[in-house]
Formats: C-alpha cells, sequence, structure tokens
C-alpha cells in the first residue's frame, strides 16, 4: 500500500472512482444515520442525545473505515472545503467531491425513509430549538466543524502510524460533536447532512482560520 | 504471519477447522448477543434499542476478533454468500459455512435460553412491527445487510494495514445496523440468526450487485 | 520489544513484578468498576444494565492495557487458570497470581468503598436472582467465563498482529458478558471480584475442555 | 516518524508550538466535553451518569487523538506534573504546559457557554454532594487521577506498539473515572477542567508516588 493513496490526488479515472466513492459512502452514512436517529427519536421523542449521537458517530465510523483508501472519506462537503484550502485536493476535484455528497445524501435519506414507516419525516431536520438564538447557534455549528474538520486533518493529512484507523477518531469525533449540539441546532455539522434533511440554505462553515496551526 | 491466512482458500483439513470455528464462533457470537438482548428487553420492554444493539454488535466485535484468523469471521451465511459471490471462498467452503452457521447460530440461541430464565423465549424473534411494511422491511434487511458485508469486504477482502483489527468495524456496523432496524423488523440482518430465533424462511440477501464496485 | 515479553515465562525477580502488576491491576480495575456500578446502582435502583457493564468493561480495558506488557493483565484467577491448563504460566506463577488478584480484589474494593458513601456496600455482592436457578446460574458464569477466556487465548497467546491491543477486545467481552449475565447472577465472571465482593465460595471456571480447540 | 517526537523535550520554538497546542487542545476538549455534559444534563436534570462520563470521555480521545504527536495531549496539569516527576518534561515545560492548560480550559469553557443557552452554567462545578464527605472526596479524586496519570505513564512514556493510538484508552479512562465520580464529586480530575469550571482551589494530585513502581 503506498501511502499517497489515502489522499490521490492524480488521475481522471481516479476522480471518478473517488466521486463515486464519496456518493455511495455519504448515501451508506446517511442511511444508516438518519435512519437509526429516526427510530430512537420514534421511541424517546427526540429526548434521546446518546441514541442519536451513536446513530451519526458510529455510522460514520463504519462507513468511513469502508471508503477511507478510496477517497479519504469525507462523507462531507465541510471537510472537503478544508481539504481544499489546505491544497490537499485541487478545485475541480472539490466540485466533484461537492456533488457526489450532495446527491449521496439525498439518496441516503431518501432511503431511510423509504424503508421505514413515514411517520418520523421531519425528524432530522436542523433548526434552532430549545432557547438557543440564531447568532449562538451559528458559532456553535461553526466550532464543532472547524474540530470535525481540525481531527480529521490532524489525522490523515498530517501522516502517521494511526492514519490507517483515522476512521475511528472521525467517527467518535462526531459522536460528541452531535451529543452537545443536538439538543440546540440538531446538530449539522455537515453541510451534505444538513441539505438533505431538507431546510435548504445552511451556511458553510468557514474553518479555514484553524488551519494556519494545522 | 502471512496475510493469505485471514482467509484461507486451501487445504481439506483447513476447511474443516474453519467450519468448526465458525460452527462454534457462530454459537458464541448468539450466545452473548441474544442472552444479552433477553436481559435488556427484560428489564426495558423492548424498547432499549441502545441496549439491544450493544448486546449484538459487541458480541459480534469480540467474537468475530476472536477467530478471525482461523476463518474469517464470517458468522453470517449473507457474508458468506458475498464472499462466494466475490471469489473468496469456493462453493464447497460456503455449503460447509452456511451449515456450521446454521447449526452454530441454533446451539448459542439454545444455549442463551438454557441458561436464564425462560420468560423470554419469544424476546428476539423477528417480524414486522410498528407500522413498518412487508415490503419497506423487506427493502431495510437489504440494504443494512448489503452495507454490513460491504463493510467486511472493503475491510477484510481488500488488505490493507487495518484488516488485522477488521473485527471492530465489522462490530459496530452491526451495531449501527440494529439501531436502524430493531423497532420495525427487530434486526435481523443475518439469516442465521433470524432462522435461530425461530422463524423459518427469511429472505436471503441479495448483495451481490454491490459488489461489481467492490 | 520482543514478543516473548508479553507473557514472560523467566525469571524470580520478573515474576515478583508480575505479582506486584497483578495485585495493582487487579486493585485499579475492581476499584473503578465497583465505584462506578456502585453510582450506576444507586441512581438507577440496580436497573440499569448497561452503565454497569460499561463500568466493568471499560475499566477492565483500560487498565489490562496499561499493565499489559508486564503481566499480561489477567487480573482474573478464571484466565490464570486457563493460561496455566494451556502451558502459558507455570503452577507456581499461577498461585503467585492468584493470591495477586485476591489481594488487590479486596484492596480495590475496599478503597472504593472507602472513598464512597457507605449506603451502597451490597450492591455488586453475586447471588441468583429474578427467576433464575441455582444450575442455570452455574452454567451461565461457565460459559461466559470460557468465552472471556477464549478471547483472552486467541487474541494473546496466539500470537497476532493485534495482541498489541489485546484489551480492546478483552474488555469489551467482559462488557457483553455482563450486559447477558448482570440481570441473573449480578455477572461475576472472574472469581477475584467475586470473592472481593463478599460471598465466599464461587465455582471455578472449568473452561480448559475449550483449548483443545484452541 | 522518530518516536522521540511523541514527548519532544529539546528546542525552544518546539516548546512554544507545544505550549499554543495543549491550549487550544484544552480548549476544545472542554468545549466538547462541557457542552455536551450541559446539554445532556439540561435534559436528564444531572442524572444520566453515562452520559455526561461519555461527554468528557469521547472528546479526550478524539483531540488528545488529534494533538498527540506535537506536544503527548495531556490537557491537564495532572498528567503534566506527573510527566514532571518522571522525567519526561522539563520545569520550565512544565510551567508553560500548566499556563497554556488553564488558559485553553478557560477559553474552551467560556465559548461552550457563550454558544449555548446560558441557563445551565452552573452545571458541571464541581462540589461534593450525594452523601460525599469532603475527606472521602479528596481521596477519590485522588486515587481517580493517580489511575488516569499512570494509565497515560503506561502507556505513552513506556514506548510499545500501542503507543500510537494512546489516546483511546486515555479517554476511555476518563469514561470510567467519570462514570464512578460524577455521582460524588462531579468528577474532577483534571485541575484545569475544575478552575475552568469556576471552582477556586482544588488539590493537586500527588501521584508521584505510584510512579516508583513504573
Amino acid at each position: 500500500m503506498e501511502p499517497a493513496r489515502t489522499s490521490p490526488t492524480s488521475s481522471a479515472k481516479g476522480w471518478a472512482v473517488q466521486a463515486i466513492a464519496e456518493l455511495i459512502g455519504t448515501a451508506m452514512f446517511l442511511y444508516l444515520a438518519v435512519g437509526a436517529a429516526d427510530a430512537v427519536d420514534a421511541l424517546s421523542g427526540g429526548a434521546d442525545y446518546i441514541g442519536t449521537s451513536l446513530a451519526f458517530g458510529i455510522s460514520l465510523l463504519v462507513v468511513s473505515w469502508a471508503f477511507f483508501r478510496i477517497s479519504g472519506s469525507h462523507f462531507n462537503p465541510a471537510v472537503s472545503f478544508s481539504s481544499l484550502i489546505t491544497g490537499h485536493i485541487s478545485i475541480p476535484q472539490f466540485v466533484l467531491y461537492f456533488i457526489a455528497q450532495i446527491l449521496g445524501g439525498m439518496v441516503g435519506v431518501a432511503l431511510a425513509r423509504g424503508t421505514s414507516p413515514s411517520s418520523q419525516v421531519v425528524g432530522q431536520v436542523n433548526m434552532i430549538m430549545n432557547g438557543e438564538s440564531i447568532a449562538r447557534g451559528f458559532w456553535l455549528e461553526f466550532f464543532l466543524t472547524t474540530i470535525l474538520c481540525f481531527v480529521y486533518h490532524m489525522t490523515v493529512h498530517e501522516k502517521n502510524r494511526s492514519t490507517f484507523m483515522a476512521a475511528l477518531p472521525y467517527g467518535l469525533t462526531l459522536f460528541a460533536c452531535h451529543l452537545f449540539a443536538t439538543r440546540y441546532t440538531n446538530a449539522a455539522i455537515n453541510p451534505a447532512r444538513a441539505f438533505a434533511t431538507s431546510i435548504s440554505a445552511r451556511r458553510f462553515a468557514r474553518e479555514h482560520w484553524i488551519y494556519w496551526f494545522g
């Protein structure tokens, strides 16, 4: 295994494979995550943060483990954007990844709803709630997305002996982020996930400043 | 350690050892999983999805870790079938694995019931419930089994640096699948498990299409 | 690192260090586990199986990770006994380990009770309950201890690439065992733990038969 | 990767980078942990020990994974102090780490409160409760901090094959410690965390005695 394959930057065919991997991966990730979160919500009335956080965190962990060597397993436009800023993918690659992720997210959520009873279709829409203000919600999402991108960057792009199992901290970081934010913004963190669960415009995390340290 | 040993395809004696490993492993897996799920159900009235999902996921994780180098730790006819389709095991091997898994599942579930009070014997039977339709239940099981087989395939057959610990994502994938499907179909995903917990015919996942990508 | 150090069988000084490691490790393990299980029980009235299982499983995971290279991190007379049967430790070593584990268990539990309010002192005593019979309880403990010893044996003594992180499946196996048995026997699995939490005689797992396969 | 880089002891510029890493890391850790614990407490009225323990344990796990190769990811004055005692960092380094951790903790907690509704601001203050006495509380914190430092020391300073993923046992140890102590002292274990959540003086763990074994 050449280390370079974990974030390949070459060849048109490679790009197509990666984009398809991002599409299928994002679909699998959100199929598992949204489906499981719906089931937990249906039981608990939306009040089981550990359950929904596990749904998102563990789903990301296992699917990104499977696809890691092919596309780097972003499954998240914010992570792709930060990889673009730090020079690990190029602009056309970012566009491909972005389209694949948005499409994949829509497919995954649609299948999750299609294979379970339809009563929970509004369960995972992101919105401000529980006394949270819009400004605070923005910064909350902003900081959490930053942390997620930062952990991804440090474990994947900064090559080291644990890069091969980077899917583990990546998924667990999402778990911790959801444990925090589910109460206040229903925890998007991932624009593809927010878009796919049907709210239209959502802020793109501007996490690039933190990478001046990375 | 020769990498080849993780999915050996040779020698009659090796086949026998593998089949015995699949039998004992499936029995241990379902002994732990069904027993723990029964205990959690008895306490919560069947309403603790996290508990039952942990029971299945962590049981698979640890038992497949133990047997991984011997038989590849399928413990699941669907995974064996997908390995057959992708050419990693031969037809006679698949038949051996299949028989071992069905027998092992029956032994494991019988022992789990035999060593705990008998009042929960119907707890883990797979059935459609909570407003789920049969068609949706079929596709739900189908997609989840596909994802499980896919993760197994990508982490085990596509050799890489994390193959030696593939039991970790394998078990956690089952956890995520159960978190989704426990509410709707009681989460079979594994025909040996469905058979062993006493419903007769259950669909074989036709997951091979996805491997044209793998 | 010489692989041989993971289960050293030589030198009197090495034996003393190992015995001390087993004593301190068992004390740390049961200090964390019993203390945390007491706290969870005090809140839930003994009805949170996931919480108590996490207390035991994760405590074993982290403490055995820390001591792994020194003594092999048994912390359990049953595991030591099975290591004796399979020839990985000698009889005098087993005696030393056994004494260290019993003493360590008593120290750990005493400290856990000494540093928290005394109202929960009966919380973790092992007894048959919830309609379980004595015979079934015996076999339940027997099978679960067998599985624990088997996983330990396969990941530690059968050297492989994941031996260095064997503490992970070892701890998670205990988690799964507790999830099953907490309801019925309060989950001893470990004679040192059962003894330390104050019931006198408890069966020694006769798990050696399974090793004829190993 | 030179092993030496995991706990570097040289060069003024290296020290500055490490101190900044400790500051940002401690801020990220406590931002995630306190924010998530607040959210869980707001839902459960402070009675979900598993949730708050997961918040702290998993947050530490992922952030220390990200920063591990830069500063060793202490994020805790007690761990830094024990590293000083055992000679892995020098006195000026310890002072830098200490200041960075205290500042980082204050920043992290302030941001966590700033980006969520303000009603939970007293949630994570450490105090003695649920019938615990001050003396027992002291020893409880003392023993748990000792165990945390000991696990850190054994997995990081005693170099071995699993050092590269030492963040995993480090985070899970904190999880187990919190599961024990949340009920009695609200689980500080980390002076920077205790300070940052606004109680003034808190004992420095005197864990150095245990290292005479290490």
